[in-house]
């Protein structure tokens, strides 16, 4: 029988009456054919009660310890989505990760999966069985622990099952209907995308849109797994929602698929380093060991063999970032005037495959961004990505302006 | 290192701040020179509110599922507990039922233990650890399915832990500090008891005191498990709480140990049934079949080829004993003229060891009674123990002037 990986998130599943209704939209699967493997995540506030628990039992907390702790919350959903599956007369039963087994390495809180056996499941559905409900977010360690995912992890679990059982699509019900052309709360003008690309998607994510969890699109695009995302409030309707599928599975050739904006990063500018080979790996080196996600780098040019080097990370890791530099500098690994530090700044992104073979998209955007009186602080680009730092202030004029430019409005 | 299993229930865990508390005990146990087990409930509250979910989900759930949600709860205490050791400094490490693996037969909801592997635990033990921290009330099946142990199965895992690892006692921390002569809120002159044997113990819990769960009692008189009951939130005293242990550990002679007062049983009478042999047994076959805990039974001498039959049974149970009575007399398994309930009864019941040795014990019980002025309805004994019916409202005075009569506030 044909199979569909169906996976709801904590809002989803909130409450019993919840879980009545996303089981109802699994039985609807059932009626047209498929086995399900529905993955599910805890009913919303529990994993962040849990995780309160062990906060406040252990700062420094031991991760086997809080991976037994923080996965319990799936198992209880797991039981009861396939208890109300039972009593709609569907054959269903739960499984926890420790019994598919979910093989995972050992980084325990923020574990990789390793190996989805199918035997165990798919005995059961020659059995007759219909769905088997997983709980999400969570596996086995080699040593026999419990580990989990990472926050987000259960998209990663089911894109994982939709890959080790060849699924037809993996289905990503959550509270939103789908993925926009950019944030709707910025501009009522954001559509809802009918399609996108694994790459589209997955900037769109690193890029902070919340809709997906990064590992889940990189892991979906790796093994072409047809990955919808739909909203599980909206009433049935077998097109909903946004797919995020291979490139040549889209049609539109649009150079900009998407726009991101993202408040929480920040910029930091060394200056007056001396220039020389290797001083980039200097720098960067003990900002990627105090685990500091730089995105951004642009290096002035050279005057009198010092220059200005400027990267921006998360605003949240600036201390960290501060305190890894100076460490370097009192080793002497290198040296530099001051360290400015502006965490009144936006990131605007443009995000498109189309980029590849259009020209002149940079340009339009930097004329666009002029015309409205935006100073551009930092530019940086990838094969299908622009980002520019902007005053944070000017982030809804920066992005209406430049989703009217694109057109991203039109299909 | 000698090995004790301390088990915490749900009232002695409701909080971070009572499992810290509840940590500092095994703290004490692990500064004395003992490697410890510990069981541990679920937080108070937790294990009704998923029982709570799972019927609301499911009337007539899947007992399998049932578990896989109910179980839950005892995981989150256990990471915490184990959590609250390692902030003390104390190796220490959560174990879920099926990493012990702690081995039951399929009876979903009322499992039975069939085996505890002690290799892993005591592997780590050898490694260094100082307490394994154990979730209760649950077990994997043959088919590695997730079982609980029913009500109160925590007791019943601390005895098994106790007996498998041939620990030196199992200590039971709960919310009252120990075994009473009779339950105190009848009478103030209820004393807590030092000793105990398994015997005794075993017929106060079957009869309703509700410190320990009877199959507990039964595991630890076979396995010789010295058992210690106390209050968890009383000052440390090693030598608190009442220890419940094989007869010859108690030097104590008197004829009665302990006094119980049930409120909960109905008395039910058959008139005028056929007196013909076998008529016992197509009368209590259908009571068991039923399900029906019958209690006391009393046959009235036969008259004319016709006599009475009383029994008592759980006032909860009434209903579906009129109805398995019922349909056997239309099935024409036997017949009676008339089924008479009488639920405003109260059962006392004199337990104790000394019995067996010292007569005169039922005499003097019913002269007591009847100098108070009380009817008994229904007598029924046993071994070491004495049971009454009597008129509800008699229940109080029956117990003080039997307590008074017995002298049981005298040590």
């Amino acid at each position: 029988m044909p199979l569909l990986v169906m996976k709801f998130g904590g809002t989803s599943v909130a409450t019993l009456d919840r879980i009545k209704r996303a089981a109802k939209r699994v039985g609807r699967e059932v009626a047209n054919g498929y086995d399900v493997i529905v993955i599910v995540s805890a009913m919303s506030g529990e994993t962040n009660k849990l995780v309160g628990y062990v906060g406040e039992t252990s700062p420094m907390y031991d991760a086997r310890e809080y991976d037994a702790v923080v996965s319990s919350g799936e198992n209880v959903t797991a039981g009861l989505m396939a208890l109300t599956l039972q009593e709609m007369d569907i054959p269903a039963r739960s499984w926890q990760g420790w019994q598919v087994p979910l093989k995972t390495n050992s980084a325990h809180g923020a574990a990789r999966i390793e190996e989805i056996p199918t035997e165990n499941i798919n005995t059961k559905f020659g059995e007759g069985m219909r769905v088997a409900v997983v709980a999400g977010f969570q596996g086995i360690s080699h040593e026999g622990r419990i580990t989990t995912l990472g926050r987000g992890g259960s998209d990663t679990t089911a894109v994982a099952f939709a890959a080790a059982f060849d699924a037809e699509r993996c289905d990503i019900y959550t509270d939103v209907d789908g993925v926009y052309t950019t944030d709707p709360r910025i501009t009522d003008k954001a559509r809802k995308m009918e399609r996108i690309s694994f790459e589209e998607m997955l900037e769109l994510a690193s890029l902070g849109a919340k809709v997906l969890q990064t590992r889940s699109v990189e892991l979906a695009m790796r093994y072409k797994v047809k990955l919808r995302v739909l909203s599980s409030f909206e009433e049935y309707d077998p097109n909903a929602g946004t797919l995020i599928c291979a490139e040549e599975d889209i049609v539109e050739n649009k150079p900009v698929a998407g726009l991101a904006a993202s408040r929480e990063e920040a910029k930091m500018t060394l200056v007056s380093v001396a220039d020389r080979p290797g001083i980039a790996a200097s720098i960067f080196g003990p900002l990627a060991d105090a685990g500091i996600n730089v995105d951004m780098i642009v290096q002035n040019i050279s005057e009198n063999g010092e220059t200005d080097m400027t990267f921006s990370c998360p605003t949240d890791q600036v201390k960290r970032a501060e305190s890894a530099l100076s460490g370097a500098k009192e080793r002497g690994e290198f040296t530099y005037d001051e360290l400015i530090c502006d965490t009144d700044v936006a990131k605007i992104s443009l995000v498109g495959i189309g980029m590849r073979s259009q020209s002149g998209v940079a340009a339009k955007m930097f004329k666009v961004l002029s015309q409205e009186g935006i100073n551009i602080k930092v530019i940086a680009t990838s094969e299908i990505k622009i980002s520019v730092l902007v005053d944070r202030k000017y982030t809804e004029l920066a992005v209406q302006a430049l989703h009217d430019a694109f057109e991203l409005d039109k299909a």
